[in-house]
């Protein structure tokens, strides 16, 4: 009954309808408040009979009366719509004192200071949220009173220089009301008022703005809940308490939680006594601790799920405030699914959707030790999740040589950002630390796809590389020095801080292999390596859905071989260079495809610009010259030649093997191969060959035509046939719009939507950074859409593509046009869920995001709504 | 009846139904062809005897008999489709030549060289066309039997050469044929082999894919036509010549065209002998001039058009080989359009349909004098019409100097490319040559603005801009030499050739009054100064639909302003330089409303990435550092800040204004301040403030209530209030995706279609030099889509946005959404037509494009087919 109660309102009618003690109260329901305005801003006639009838029942309940001398009813009065709307509207406490009720409370709970401090904040609370008085005004009363009475903390303040505080408070209510009067001594006045202040705040500017920016329209207003307030500062038989009803870090099935005799909720969040843990109850309140060992079963056979609750126990009586879903981690969350399957609180499917796939991060990567307690030095935007320690390098060449000169010592790359030929220094490091870029930065990608933990955009790093040092967050460290990062929440820390590493429970793959029965959607990975191959399929890829060839060529002497094929003047050259490369490019492919047998692997051909390649530097070019044997100037003109604008535009992806189709022919020739040795073996190969940034479909067809031109060679040379395929990946947004065009030559797609979505929004993700937060603070972005997918503006494009290339692969070949995604949105849930939804064949992720996929595959097909049948 | 005949054949059968002579001739019609091959590559039954009887009604006309002895017959055998394929099927010349016929033909021509030459050629194309041979064989005969005559041309072989010559054809021809056999004595077996050559061809590898690649697809066939042979080397009696009906270069109502007694077509085209002027045939066949005056005012009556003609008089008798229309310059084009409404030819709407928009440039710019035989030196890209001569400088600096010691010397800019620091430099001088860039680089987009001359993408210059010298095709040239350029062709000359500024005739504005009458498009222009908008106001402008405000901050004081507001630590100090730019914006606001009174005026906020006003050179960067009393570390310090990977995708745009809001409020006070300073003086300012690069509707939300709230104080403090829109650029893909969110907040659209396509395809502008060529050698793109618009992939955005953005600014505001665009393309009369189609308001194009675009809008609408009514 959310709709007509509000969240707040339903969950406290829920508990109490099963016989859970909570403070008694009542709930005035949304419709009142559409009413409300439908009158001008007035009460309809009869609810003012029927408030004062519940708020009988609730005095009832407790033997006390709103605004008693001796015994008052202290009551909250709090909004509550069908949808959370966290602090945009009203709440006022402690309503019910007065100057004569401040006296009662006082001698009921033997703690005046309580009782007044109370009182003042009701007037403060009052004043400012109903009457609209500046809540500065208030303010400046306490702190001159501070101030006088020589103290800092409000909680230094006396009963008496509570008293006293009431009374200049009241002062202020009186001379800022208009027109001025006192502040309301019958509480009846004040419940009134607060009521008609909720339901004003519902058209308040904050709340209308909040629905507009959030999207949120169609509800019919705020409840306003009244409620008893209840204390737990009423002497030793009173207490307060907050607990789960499993342990929230391990999912462990015991009650968790700690408590204090003769407090407040707040003293315990505020730390100032140290709690009891919740055991300990059963010695000190054995009735208490029963009925809340009851109350908690009750609790989790009821919402099916962990709860967090809070409890205040008054004078020896529980009441129980408030109840929700405990959040908790990764692993927790596993362990709770599992076991409440087998306890048959739930089933397997409410198991598989139960589990956030993010918080599988936690039972993948190595942790910071909670028992550690680090000194933060400074945060940067979490990159790749894990923490790592190593020492600090600040280039990819020192991390080479201090690798070899202390082989399994652990490196810390800190550079100001990274390019690719940086590759070989990450590869070797355990975490990268950057101070610049985004979640879709180069760093950030690369170590994402290799499961290193990883910090971007770190903005309190400044790096001195040729004085070997960096600072960061105003503190100086040397290279060789250990820092230490926690990928998961962009935190950089100095010194060593111990790791754990996380076992992979039997409740994990017990967990997926539910999902896998669910999902529709298959997963594959992102890998350029054998050994990253293995591990993705250990972690449940069913094949490998873009393979970036380029990152194939940073090494050794391939590198060297790549630079000379770059330099080179003729045609001829070009080949040989090549020529030298094949047998490289063969020897992974031949790795990859032995990784996968059996499984598909999508090999994507050279994509990025040449310059990625060349040195930028004066000490890097000479270094390229005296190997190649030519002179620096050649190697300097040729970088200022191959020198671009905005290269992400310029001459990359299937325009470079348009250009210099000599490129594609090798990496042709090599995949083909390297397909018959392993063939020959007697292992299944299924070569999928890629054509990037294709946007015309022209250029497909040339690509292509040469493409089955050079492989036809191939396999008549070796007298061997395989199968493959000929497809493109979707990622200019002319191609999306052209999909039908383009689809009648390809024979599958993938989405690149990391570019797919720089060219949609027009964005570099290099370059983001120094606009992002303005669009942060001004909430013009809400989430980072190289983290998820846009679905309102991207989102289109791929329908688009989705929808046309099928309808036109089955009208020209009368075939499924197989159609995946393989931008980094692919191990993100929410981008998964789209995918879904849209009716795609696959996603694709970096490895160690596999498993999410997988769960948050099964998640979306249980959530229904996919557009389109797939092709099993 | 092009469908049946194909485009020749109709066009032979109309001028002969006219009573015009043409040689006598038939056509098989397509439907032949189509069953020809539905009956396996067979002739239908019936078309022998049909074929036979037309056969003998042409032999019959002329006296003369296929493969008669002494007059013999000979006829042409050509394709011809509905659509014309040029070169991509068979013809076949002098068809009925054999050894007994070349002797009668010797005889009667009295020329047996000519005869014996054309039976070698017979030889030669039926062997190769209708047979298959390698032509390669023929042609080694030819070059052997030359080489032992010692002779260099084909026509320094005799009579008897030519004996010999086609004796060794003959074996050649059965050498290589298949069975092995002579070639065919009975010129009716050459007729028949010769139909079924040219059906074969229709379905040839050339012809097939020229139907793919230019997506023709439906007909049914190729047309044979079979036309006998007339020749105008019989004798003094006999001649040939080729003329227009009016004179192409002027457009005056002249018979106009050469002719040549006792020649054949192809003499008068090699210019072996001068022409006589075709009056004098007047004097020397006055009945065939006589004829041929009637036969010129029969085409032009009944093709109401200019025609090119071409005849040949065998014998005293006149044949017609061809008419069709002729082509001509713009001014011809006018003229002759304008003229024939008065004499009644045509209406006014024709007049307006028949003119070519493009050819306007031609009025409209200076043009080379067409008696100068300039020496073109190299070719670059076309980027700005008009012809310009001037002396080199090779910086914007060298400019600035060189016009200060020689005011009013002409100077042209020569620059490996330019960028916004040049546009002083570009702005003195008369023409602009650069060595990189496309048709949308800077120098070009600029140089179109201002209708300055333009050539880019000179691949043949190279700059040494230290030595003050360049390299151009080979030569050498220094600076200060002249340099001539004609950005209508691309072609770079040495030295000072002259140029002529064509008048602004009166049939000029007729026509275009005649235009204006028909459009239903308003024209805009683009322009950033006073000067530019009156100019374009001249050209029939009705209003600016893109002034481009970072053009206002390059000169003087204003870039020393805006560099101290870029290099500002403080908000202070920013707004302090902001401060003093404002005057400067004012004033240039005041001068574009005057110039524009009573028009809409659209301005866009600062767009460029701000690293564009900072020079990126040493020496450069010490300028700035002393002008601004800074240091020159901090200057360089802030250009490596500013640095982005892709700027066109980085800090740019509304994004700008974003990050610091302090600009924008700048302009927007600028602009409301001066549009009250030109109300007040009487006169209507209708200021449309244009916010650019929106991707996200929350980015216009944010900017729009920020204009508001500054222009609501402007207006409050003058106490005069103004009338203004805020609308927005549909320039970035998700802008179009999402236009019916940006609508509900956007008071109009403009669509930035330069980089509406720069991201649709993935194409930066500037970088795309490297691929194209590739990309146009493989036909794989066609047109250069910055030139004209790309409707298959950037059109589906553009009519998404149109239509999305129409619907919810109706549905949520109850009117009429505004709707234009201001890229290049809006200049573009391909483009034009297309905004037409999908329902724009107005286009908005450079000044001198105005004409052209008017021009361009008026075809549109005559051509019918807008999407939607606009509101007028």
């Amino acid at each position: 009954m959310k709709d007509l109660l509000g969240g707040k309102g339903a969950n406290l009618a829920e508990m109490s309808k099963i016989g859970i003690p909570v403070p008694p109260g009542f709930t005035i329901s949304t419709e009142v408040c559409a009413q409300y305005y439908d009158l001008g801003k007035k009460l309809p006639e009869e609810v003012k009979p029927q408030v004062q009838a519940a708020l009988k029942k609730v005095e009832d309940a407790l033997g006390v009366k709103l605004g008693d001398p001796s015994r008052p009813l202290l009551v909250s009065v709090r909004s509550g719509a069908a949808l959370s709307m966290p602090g945009m509207m009203n709440t006022i406490l402690n309503l019910g004192l007065s100057d004569a009720a401040v006296e009662g409370l006082s001698k009921q709970t033997g703690n005046p200071r309580f009782a007044l401090d109370g009182y003042r904040r009701l007037i403060d609370m009052f004043g400012s949220v109903v009457m609209g008085i500046d809540h500065e005004h208030f303010e400046h009363e306490l702190a001159s009173l501070k101030a006088q009475r020589n103290v800092k903390n409000d909680t230094d303040l006396t009963a008496d220089d509570l008293r006293e505080l009431v009374a200049r408070y009241k002062k202020v209510y009186k001379t800022h009301t208009n027109p001025s009067h006192d502040f309301p001594q019958d509480p009846h006045d004040q419940l009134w008022a607060a009521i008609m202040a909720v339901f004003n705040s519902w058209m308040g500017k904050k709340a209308v703005e909040y629905r507009r920016i959030e999207r949120i329209s169609g509800l019919k207003g705020t409840a306003v809940n009244v409620q008893a307030m209840v204390f737990g500062n009423m002497g030793n038989s009173s207490g307060t308490g907050v607990a789960f009803t499993r342990d929230p870090n391990t999912g462990e099935d015991v009650f968790y939680g700690d408590y204090l005799i003769n407090a407040q909720g707040e003293d315990v969040v505020a730390g100032i006594r140290t709690p009891e843990p919740i055991s300990r109850l059963g010695e000190e309140m054995p009735p208490v601790y029963k009925q809340l060992m009851d109350i908690r079963s009750k609790l989790e056979s009821h919402y099916k799920d962990m709860q967090d609750i809070e409890f205040t126990v008054q004078e020896g009586k529980l009441y129980m405030l408030q109840t929700r879903t405990g959040k908790r981690t990764g692993s927790a969350a596993v362990r709770i699914a599992v076991e409440m399957v087998k306890e048959k609180l739930i089933d397997e499917k409410t198991a598989v959707k139960r589990v956030s796939p993010d918080g599988l991060n936690h039972l993948l990567l190595p942790q910071l030790d909670p028992k550690a307690k680090p000194q933060i030095v400074a945060t940067g935007i979490a990159a790749s999740p894990g923490a790592a320690s190593g020492r600090v390098v600040l280039s990819a060449e020192a991390a080479v040589k201090h690798a070899e000169a202390h082989p399994g010592e652990p490196i810390m790359l800190v550079r100001k950002e990274t390019s690719p030929e940086d590759v070989e220094g990450m590869h070797l490091a355990k975490g990268i630390l950057t101070a610049t870029g985004g979640k879709a930065s180069h760093a950030a990608v690369v170590a994402r796809g290799w499961g290193r933990p990883c910090v971007v955009g770190c903005d309190a790093l400044v790096i001195n590389e040729k004085a070997g040092t960096i600072q960061i967050g105003g503190k100086a460290v040397k290279a060789g020095d250990f820092l230490t990062i926690n990928g998961t929440t962009g935190d950089v820390m100095l010194g060593k801080v111990a790791t754990i590493d996380p076992e992979m429970s039997g409740d994990f793959s017990i967990l997926m292999g539910w999902a896998d029965q669910y999902r529709t959607l298959k997963v594959r990975t992102n890998a350029d390596t054998p050994a990253d191959a293995a591990r993705a399929r250990g972690f449940g890829a069913e094949g490998i859905g873009l393979c970036r060839t380029e990152h194939m060529f940073f090494e050794g002497q391939r590198i060297v071989d790549m630079r000379k094929m770059i330099l080179a003047d003729t045609l001829e050259e070009r080949q040989a260079a090549l020529a030298s490369l094949e047998p490289y490019q063969r020897e992974d492919f031949v790795g990859l495809f032995h990784a996968m047998a059996g499984l598909p692997v999508t090999i994507r051909l050279l994509d990025p610009p040449l310059h990625e390649f060349l040195p930028h530097d004066g000490p890097g070019q000479e270094e390229v010259a005296r190997q190649l044997g030519i002179s620096v100037e050649k190697v300097a003109a040729r970088v200022t030649q191959l020198h671009e604008a905005n290269p992400m535009l310029g001459l990359r992806g299937c325009r470079l093997a348009i250009r210099y189709p000599e490129i594609g022919d090798m990496q042709i020739r090599a995949i083909i191969d390297a397909a018959i040795t392993v063939k020959q073996e007697g292992k299944e190969v299924l070569p999928e060959i890629m054509i990037p940034l294709v946007g015309v479909v022209e250029e497909l067809t040339f690509l292509k035509k040469r493409a089955i031109a050079v492989a036809e060679e191939v396999m008549t040379k070796r007298g061997v046939k395989v199968d493959y395929l000929i497809g493109t990946m979707i990622e200019v947004p002319r191609a999306a719009l052209t999909a039908d065009q383009i689809a009648e030559d390809a024979e599958f797609f993938s989405f690149g939507t990391n570019d797919l979505t720089q060219m949609t929004f027009g964005f570099s993700r290099d370059d983001i950074a120094s606009f992002v937060p303005s669009y942060m603070e001004h909430k013009i972005l809400k989430v980072d859409p190289f983290q998820s997918l846009d679905t309102v503006g991207v989102g289109q494009l791929i329908e688009m593509g989705v929808a046309k290339g099928r309808q036109s692969r089955k009208a020209k070949h009368g075939e499924h046009l197989k159609v995946g995604i393989c931008g980094e949105h692919g191990g993100d849930p929410d981008s998964v869920a789209f995918c879904h939804k849209v009716g795609m064949d696959y996603v694709s992720c970096s490895p160690f995001r596999v498993p999410i996929a997988r769960l948050a595959a099964a998640q979306a097909a249980l959530a229904g709504g996919a557009k389109t049948e797939r092709d099993r």
